[in-house]
């Protein structure tokens, strides 16, 4: 059986939503950042990288989201969540998830987790004037170039859906305006209308 | 045919020698960042990104390397450059992947990108002292726990190993110390003796 590894705020919220959606058999553990659980030597042997979420598997561990999203896509077929015969369908939905992980979880990450890469508490301020700038550019793009409507992909829910939803929920934190956001709020919308997005959000937030 | 966009220097080097690994028939163009193309209008079209690289497929444009790296493994399956038929498998490939896109290139890209995250030039410098800090931390945990050897994924050459190589190029610039990864090191040497690998390189260098 599967078992994903998540802390409730964090990206590992899409990979839960699409275990839902697929129907997996999964159970869940959360890891603790406030007692710095994700640095333990336990959980260390599970990911070495020390971030959540990580997905236990029969046959190992697999990290990072956009490869946890494909790999339950791919494992759970009759659930649709990917497209299995079409290699540039497939590729499309890799090159959003990849823009979410690389560019947008990224920008967002400069607001609390710039020690990640510099050390001075200017550039961390610094840093952080920036977010609603850089995360607003990124969602401003994904709104007029990338979000085809009602879902991601168009007409069929993809594991893209449950991943740009969890990006969404930190707009307002990272204080990006989001009345210039309406199709990514009304994709928010719909997500937070869905009975596995209602199961795990409740699960999350208990 | 297929049109591959790219930079010399930048992390569309992965791409190319898939290519050219793949046996596929496809052109290529430079893009010249110190005029700009890259935010050109006309490019901006192809990829409204602003960045390299971006494949033009008969079916639309492609963009984010372990996309574009999938989608040309999926498109020429007889170069057996990604299993077809093991899930947990191709996502162990998407997960180093996306860990060398989300965190590896993002952890280089400080150094002469700091503008996309901070303002200030003391940020700046700031993010540019860490450089070898945190690339080397992110190759040192590729080093000890990802690279299986002699390829990335063991005995099978895979589409990371073009992509592995690429940022393995930058090292030197960014101060790492490279005596101290040698399994890295040593795959760098492996890649460079391939004749896709000669090939690409000469028409980038030319």
């Amino acid at each position: 059986m599967l078992k994903l590894y998540y802390t409730p705020g964090t990206c590992a919220l899409a990979s839960h939503i699409a275990l839902e959606e697929a129907g997996a058999s999964y159970s869940t553990e959360r890891v603790d950042f406030k007692t710095n659980q994700q640095n333990s030597s336990q959980y260390l042997e599970i990911n070495p990288k020390g971030r959540v979420p990580s997905l236990v598997t029969d046959k190992g561990v697999l990290t990072e989201t956009p490869a946890m999203l494909a790999y339950i896509a791919q494992t759970f077929p009759k659930a649709k969540l990917a497209p299995s015969d079409d290699a540039f369908a497939f590729a499309q939905i890799q090159s959003f998830n990849s823009y979410l992980c690389s560019t947008v979880h990224v920008n967002h990450a400069h607001k609390g987790r710039g020690y990640r890469w510099a050390s001075e508490e200017s550039s961390f301020a610094d840093m952080k004037r920036m977010i609603p700038k850089t995360v607003g550019a990124s969602f401003a793009l994904i709104e007029s170039k990338m979000l085809k409507g009602p879902w991601v992909m168009g007409d069929t829910y993809t594991i893209c859906d449950p991943y740009l939803f969890t990006l969404t929920l930190w707009l307002d934190g990272d204080g990006v305006d989001v009345s210039t956001l309406p199709r990514v709020m009304d994709h928010c919308k719909r997500m937070e209308g869905r009975p596995a997005v209602k199961k795990v959000l409740a699960e999350q937030r208990a």
